[in-house]
Parts: structure tokens; C-alpha cells; sequence
């Protein structure tokens, strides 16, 4: 057994890299043991559809379902729909699959009938098979804002999607936040997670979101247990995605000791790829353990997470 | 030439045989001579979505994109946001094709945005290449109700689609008629229609929802012009759908005479199927052709259209 049962553990995600790492925890912990708080801030409101693409990937992933070329996106999915869009002249920007169409229809139509997107998360997960919670960080809306320097400020999925993070990043804030509060089911599992897992997802737009909802910080700083995060760098770069550009241009340090610093005392260990063992120096601030952190199987999923667990379990 | 170019044209039609009629109409007549007008008391909200199936029946049909086996539908649509639905759990009992999709997707969007119907419309059907105005009788909402022996109050789809119109039909009335206004593009169409075509379609489903907009039915009635239906029965019975069977419940005739009389007054001629011409006497109240009305091929439709055509210009 990797570790007690009775030890609780919540793990942080966003998108493709973090639902990874959360795939591999969830073949590991039951789903007593493990909650997922999602990142909501890249939500965006499409043809009058809510689309929560960080919770759709994760729920994927985990429910076996996911496009396994692109990470995002269901396994198999058609784009009948979103062809026929051109054809009335439209020019869609952001890819919508036909099955993926049915969890944005069901997910308009329960938010709309007054249910919560967490509600409406429990739903959908439990539809598809996915047994582990996957918990929205709030159910309030918060976006994540991108401040560029060629287009001034754009939603997050139309930097990200529609100019395919090309433009040039000054500022990045999350609307919404200040007003937004942590569910009772996320502050109910920060509050009992012995062991924080902070996903290797992007830190300024996949985690710096949920991070910036109040009183969650205080959460995670306030409990009994240990926060431990797995770097999304490899060698010095994203997997994939703009986390290295974006915090570059930011004037983020994208090093070992930049993440620990942009992190901001939330951690107590850090794991990171060997690619990037060079940049350790005597006597870090926080344990770093070095390992492969590149996920390419279903088994490199599971071996990273029982190492992060295994890891954790035993300082 | 069939008729003088001068002469305006408006059709009353209902889903896929009266669209049948309008294909037929749309290849003699050009987009300046003919307005189509469209029932919509049998849209409704499905999954968030505004969905008009008769208009999009007489659209897909005009633009050449219908499905040629259901006569609904886009050809070579596919369903694999319709199957995904039942992964989540959901029994989803009104078809929506991927492609299908779009349309309403577009639709409900731009309703959201406040455009109107006829607005939207406009929209769809350029969009397809759609050239001749199809408006919506009226941009209010009017839904048709079925009181059924067995449900009770049954909503138009839930009775035609949901029960496949099994249930006995006691009584058809339409739901928020009093309050709806036949639009301004209406308005002129029939009063500049010198013609007016009643197609093949349900008369107490499809024509009826139609000429329960006050108003509609006086600006038909004043106009100076000729009107004349096409029997949609054949063989005193409906080519597909309720027609017969749900008159007949409804202790309507379905005779050539009953249907003259559903239409009450209204028309100036009837033309009927060549099966029904026993029903045939002497001296009937209004002028009645005998041809062959079942459409099945193109030029079926184009023929029959023209036959009308030639038949009312002669009076």
C-alpha cells in the first residue's frame, strides 16, 4: 500500500499536463482518499454554451475518454458540427467535438436550471464513470485575463486558442476573483488533505487561478499536512503550452528556484525532471527530489504519482 | 413562362410535405415573386437550444441539403452528441444530428442577442445559400398543444416525436396565439400575394398554428387575390404523419369536403390525389383539380408546383 487510507489527499489541476499526473493518483487512492479541485479561470461562454475546458480535460482523462493525441477532448470525437459552422459563415476559433458537444449542451442546460457547476460537475463525472471528485475550485465566475502587448487584454481561451499564445504576455489576472469564494466541498477537502499535490500544470494560468480565489490560499496554509508540487518544466521548458514563454515574458524566473518562488511558500517539496538537476544548489529552501516527470503512458502516470505519494509519505 | 413575373406568390407551409410543394415552387418562381411563410408552433427548448424544425425543414429542403430519406434533417448527418447523451445518463427523444446542430446552436445565439426570428432566419438561410425569404408567421412565441386521452397536455414534439402520435388527440390548440402578431414581412407578403399557395402540409398542425396569429387570417381574407390548397391526403389518408388519424379523433373529416370546410372559406380552390377523386360531386362550392400529388422526385415537385401555378393563372 502506498499510503494509509485514512490519510486524505487533494491535488490541484488544470489542464492536460496536471490531469496526467491526476490519472495516475486516481489508480493509486480511492476515491474516498482523493479530491481534484479543478481551475475554472479558462471557462468561456461559446454559441451560448459554458465550456469548462481544464474540468472537461481532467474528467476525461480520468473517466479513460480522452484524446490520447492531443490530451484534450474526447477519444474518437467527430467535428461535423463545428464544419457546418463555416458553412454559415461563421469562423470558429475554438474547437468543439460533436460528443464533446453533449457535456457543454448538458452542462448550459443544468447551470441554467439552477443547478451549481459543482452539481453539475458531479453529474457529468458520474455519467461517464469517472468515480474520483472532480471539484470546481468556486462556483462563482472568475476568468483568467491575459494583458498582451499586441491585442491588450484577452480572455484566456482567446490568447491561448484563438491567437495560439503567440502574442506577448505583460500581465496576467483572474475577473471575478475577489467576489469568488471556495465551494464547501473544496474547503472541506483542503481542510482534511494531510498531503497537497500541486499538478505539473501552467503556475500563472492553471494554478495561480484557484490560488487567487480568498480564503483558499489560507486553506492550504492553515491545515495540518504538507503541499508538495511536481514542476511542469522539463528542461527548462513546458511539455507543452505557453508556461515558459508566458512567464519569460512576464519576467517570471522559470527556473527550479523561480517555480519554488512563484509558488510563494505554498510548498514543502518540489519534484522535478532530471533534465533540470543541474540547476540544484546546496541547501534548497524546500526538499527537491529528481526524477523522470515526462508522462507519456498510462505507467508513467501511475509510477510519477506513487513516487510523489510514496515521496511525501515519507518525511 | 408559368406566370407573369409581376404576379407575387406566398406559401403557407408546414414541414416536409409542404416543404416538398416549395422546393417545387422555388425552382419556377424567383426570390422576388415568392415569399414562404413558416409555421412555428411546433418549435420548442431542447437542451438550452431554440430549435424551429419546420423552418428548418423548408430551409434544408430549399437549400438542397435535406436528408432525402426522412425528408427532416441534414443529408449525411451524423449522431455523435445524440449518442453521447446517453453515456450521461440522458434518453434524449427528439434527434438532433451533429451537423443539425449548428443551426440551432446559431439560432438560439443570436436570439440571445436579441435579434428576432425572422432576422435569424434570414441569417440561416443565406448562410446556406438559401435564396428565397422564408418567414416565420410571426416572431412571438406560439407553441402548438395537443390534449391527448392519455397524457393529457402534451406539447407539439413531446406528441409527434416523443409518443411517435400514438396518443388520441381530443383537441389541438395554440399557446400564446391571442398575444402573437403576424411580423411586418408577413404582413406585405400577403398583402401583395396575388396568390396564395396552402402546401401539402397538416391542416390543424402545420397551416392552422399558422393562421391562429390574428390578424393572418384577415389579411388573407382582404388582399385581392386567389387561394388555393393542395390536399396533403391521398387516398383519404396522410402520405406520413398524423394528419388523418388525428382529424379523424378530433371528429374533423378528412374527407375532400371536410378539408374544404377545415379550411373555412378560405380557399378558392383545392387541388386533390386522382385516389380521391370519388369523393367528387357535382357542383362543389369551390373549383377542385384532380393530378397526382405525392412528391417523390424532384421533378414530381416541380411539376405539381407548376401545375398549380398554371391552374390558378388560368382563372
Amino acid at each position: 500500500m502506498v499510503l494509509d487510507p485514512l490519510i486524505k489527499v487533494a491535488a490541484l489541476v488544470g489542464g492536460v499536463g496536471g490531469a496526467k499526473l491526476a490519472y495516475g493518483l486516481s489508480k493509486i487512492l480511492s476515491p474516498d482518499q482523493l479530491t481534484l479541485i479543478g481551475n475554472v479561470g479558462d471557462d468561456l461562454d461559446l454559441y451560448g454554451l459554458h465550456i469548462s475546458p481544464d474540468l472537461d480535460t481532467v474528467m476525461y482523462t480520468l473517466a479513460d475518454r480522452a484524446n490520447p493525441v492531443t490530451g484534450w477532448g474526447l477519444d474518437g470525437d467527430t467535428w461535423a458540427m463545428f464544419d457546418m459552422l463555416r458553412c454559415y459563415g461563421e469562423d470558429p476559433w475554438f474547437r468543439l467535438g460533436d460528443r464533446d458537444l453533449a457535456t457543454h449542451l448538458l452542462r448550459t442546460q443544468w447551470l441554467a436550471q439552477g443547478m451549481t457547476l459543482t452539481a453539475v460537475t458531479e453529474r457529468l463525472t458520474l455519467g461517464l464513470g469517472m468515480r474520483h471528485p472532480l471539484r470546481p475550485v468556486t462556483d462563482d465566475r472568475l476568468a483568467t485575463m491575459v494583458e498582451t502587448e499586441e491585442y491588450g487584454p484577452l480572455g484566456f481561451q482567446e490568447y491561448f486558442v484563438r491567437h495560439q499564445w503567440k502574442p506577448t504576455v505583460r500581465r496576467v489576472w483572474f475577473e471575478g476573483a475577489e467576489r469568488a469564494r471556495p465551494t464547501p466541498e473544496v474547503a472541506t477537502a483542503l481542510r482534511e488533505a494531510r498531503i497537497l499535490i500541486v499538478c505539473p500544470s501552467n503556475p500563472v494560468l492553471s494554478i495561480a487561478p484557484i490560488l487567487a480565489v480568498p480564503g483558499v490560499r489560507e486553506l492550504i496554509e492553515n491545515r495540518k499536512g504538507t503541499c508538495v508540487a511536481v514542476s511542469p518544466f522539463i528542461g527548462g521548458q513546458a511539455v507543452k503550452g505557453p508556461a515558459a514563454k508566458l512567464m519569460g515574458e512576464m519576467g517570471l524566473d522559470i527556473s527550479v528556484h523561480g517555480l519554488i518562488r512563484t509558488y510563494d511558500g505554498l510548498l514543502d517539496g518540489l519534484i522535478i525532471d532530471y533534465t533540470d538537476r543541474d540547476q540544484l544548489q546546496a541547501g534548497e529552501s524546500i526538499r527537491v527530489r529528481v526524477t523522470q516527470t515526462l508522462m507519456q503512458t498510462a505507467d508513467d502516470k501511475i509510477r510519477l504519482a506513487r513516487e510523489c505519494l510514496e515521496w511525501v509519505g515519507s518525511w
